[in-house]
């Protein structure tokens, strides 16, 4: 019997989606053999991949400026990733708001890249409550936010301004509304909440914002070599 | 009709594998949900992986010294793991063995995290030989090599010695033969060419080789803290 699953992650998928990935691990597109016995690089499994990053962009309608890549690590390697990619190697800086055990997360990690500033929280009063009226610096690498807060019921009803590029993890809400890609540097989700499986991320860039922190980054955690395709 | 698979990689499973796994995507185990919807924190699913490593350890009998992880991003991010958790901050300095294109790769990647000597090379004819008579140096952090070369065609069939943490890329020939873990400071392998699906890699490690290189390390690149399945 199929039971229902009412867990906040890994999150419901329709029934249809595991029969096919079901019927996939046997014979993946009548090509005789199982999905996870082709190559990443075939051509029958890039087309996967391509739609999938075609569906992200129709369905968020993704501006030319940003690209859409799916990444392992889920969102706890995108805390490292934004922080590495984004801050400068002399004198980086970021800006936090703490809203919960994401945030706080997200924050921690970014510690490991330079001088983190938590600019707004509402950990005063357990998170009940989503920051306002804070002052949002232009000045820094960029602003990073946590945009729904499952554990603690709260949602940002408006994005933070700012001209230093926005960073959101969107894990929990992503999908669930319509939103302007364009107001954000990036965009990231772990797969596991509104998406699909635990261990993949969806990450959605502007190109324009990478390459400015004079790191050298490791091929597998810089953004610019995954756009590359190279990853 | 189920078609043979020739390739090197992803490798050839068995078909009860497919089969099981197709299975799971429907129903796993009898609990009537997917194993893509279950909690990877959930006691079910931590008996699969709890049985991955013991089966792991069982068939290449490795000592209570090292533990076994399953971790994301394939060899790849091994080789910029590898070189974060093991070179020191201060003068960090680590030896490779250049026998074919991983190798290449593994060592460019160190070089984000301080010295890298190329102890030996074949690229003077194509990777076409196993370097040897070469002296390897017990003062360095690490000494790295890939033990089998499937473009090349070429294979270590004795390991080198050196007092130093010994590191070995065993992506394309784990599970071949048996080999004397003890040996060893870090064995990963990538799954796809002799485990299993693209994207995982099984790493081996002795936990008294960590936490000696004076760095912050971000937390999912972390051995110690995926030791503490916190990761």
């Amino acid at each position: 019997m199929k039971k229902h699953n009412f867990s906040a992650g890994p999150s419901i998928l329709p029934q249809e989606v595991f029969e096919k990935a079901s019927k996939a691990l046997l014979d993946f597109d009548n090509t005789g053999l199982s999905i996870i016995e082709i190559s990443h690089r075939s051509k029958e499994f890039v087309a996967v991949y391509d739609n999938a990053v075609a569906l992200v962009k129709e369905l968020l309608n993704v501006p030319e400026t940003h690209e859409v890549l799916f990444l392992q690590g889920g969102a706890s390697t995108q805390f490292l990733m934004t922080a590495m990619n984004l801050m400068k190697v002399e004198g980086g800086k970021s800006a936090y708001i703490n809203t919960g055990a994401w945030s706080n997360k997200a924050l921690k990690e970014a510690k490991n890249f330079g001088e983190v500033i938590e600019i707004a929280s509402s950990k005063d009063t357990n998170h009940n409550y989503i920051p306002k009226g804070f002052d949002i610096p232009n000045d820094v690498d960029y602003v990073h936010f946590t945009s729904n807060n499952t554990i603690f019921g709260t949602q940002f009803k408006e994005f933070p301004q700012t001209d230093a590029p926005l960073v959101a993890d969107m894990s929990s809400d992503i999908f669930s509304k319509s939103i302007d890609v364009s107001k954000f540097g990036i965009i990231y989700a772990g797969a596991q909440k509104n998406l699909g499986p635990a261990g993949a991320a969806v990450v959605i860039i502007n190109k324009d914002i990478l390459g400015k922190t004079g790191r050298t980054i490791p091929s597998m955690l810089d953004y610019q070599i995954h756009i590359k395709g190279e990853g």
